[in-house]
């Protein structure tokens, strides 16, 4: 069981017809959206109950909730296998283990139109409710697949047609160069550390993102949606 | 005295110049990067203080450290009367509370080559330490504007010839069609509740930018790289 809280991500999950257990209500919380969450709630047949504040506290912790929480299956992870033969681009991060960038990762991959998220197995973390919040809704329609080992994965998308490029400031192309062709794999390193040394050789190319200013340096969930934005630019879905 | 915490946020601080008062070093923390910090302070004869992690911790209260905090001058606000003759591109923030946004979006503007952002005064927060350390060292040299009316600072930059773009999810326009000109100022609301009826009424363009699936939406600082970043490829920086 998994609990989402947030009166945006509890509505988003509501409205993508994620499967809930139930939601809990804070009986202090008012107004038009936590009104929304319990029609939605009634309308689909999913128990809704009304507790104090502080019980609420309680069953996420110290997480900001709203006065809204929701409770449902684990989030399933996706399997690679299902995604060799179809055509757009998915998102690999290595490295990346800060729950609130992964979270803003997915939300940013799913409005780009990305096909999804992969994640080493490494990450014990998993998809944790700080990970769905920060996500706004958006783990419960994007895939999110596990892999034992992201080099193995980088060789099986290479085999299946897919280009991949590697995020890195010692990149020798612009973002805004790149060919990213029909079949594309975004990989993105961790806060700091970049991309891991095996990673990179896999890269068939290596991007930058030319930044202003001797310190500059992007948050890793900027740095994906300046280049998610860019590939759905030149794909033609952004004008 | 403002604290900043954290090996990126020191190290940056330190070599954009920034005047620090002394950095407290964690007698565990080690590391090429943190000797690089303790050689940057020898050279600038900046004092440094070995101590127990645990003091370190009392300093910056929950704050990430990583066993590096420094201490120096508060930031200083830049007037908005020294913007107005410049070129180039502005970003206000209409309702921005969250203070790990505001150091994001000061970090990816910094990034972006802007001249600076601008915020409202009734932010009682102002630049605090979680807004340094999400700005990971732009906040050293990136100028923050404080105003007193958002409104009252837009007419001042439209008299001065600045086109104001305002991102809005009703935007009639998509951010990839902006003709952003030489003086551009970008106007983001805050998560959820967007642009303030009257900020969004000043506004000369209403931008979008243009997403896949139904509950798609984007984190603050992660839209204003996609839009700032979009200003820079058109401007012929990014290529």
């Amino acid at each position: 069981m998994t609990a989402v809280a947030g009166i945006h991500p509890v509505r988003e999950a509501l409205r993508a017809g994620r499967v809930l257990d139930r939601v809990h209500v804070a009986k202090e919380a008012h107004g038009p959206r936590v009104e929304e969450i319990v029609a939605l709630c009634r309308e689909r047949g999913i128990p809704v109950r009304f507790e104090a504040r502080a019980a609420l506290d309680r069953m996420v912790k110290n997480l900001p909730h709203q006065g809204v929480v929701a409770f449902g299956a684990a989030e399933k992870y996706a399997d690679l296998k299902d995604f060799v033969d179809k055509e757009g681009v998915l998102v690999v991060l290595d490295g990346v283990e800060d729950p609130h960038n992964l979270g803003a990762i997915v939300r940013t991959a799913h409005a780009a139109g990305a096909l999804g998220v992969v994640i080493p197995e490494r990450r014990a973390a998993g998809l944790t409710e700080t990970v769905a919040k920060a996500a706004a809704g958006a783990l419960s329609v994007l895939p999110v697949i596990r892999v034992t080992n992201i080099n193995r994965a980088l060789e099986t998308l290479k085999e299946a047609g897919f280009w991949v490029f590697g995020l890195d400031e010692r990149g020798t192309q612009m973002h805004t160069e790149a060919e990213f062709g029909a079949k594309a794999v975004v990989v993105l390193g961790g806060e700091g550390g970049g991309l891991h040394a095996q990673v990179r050789k896999q890269c068939d190319f290596l991007l930058r993102i030319p930044m202003a200013g001797q310190i500059a340096s992007l948050n890793v969930s900027v740095a994906a949606g300046v280049v998610l934005f860019e590939w759905r630019r030149r794909a033609g879905f952004g004008g």
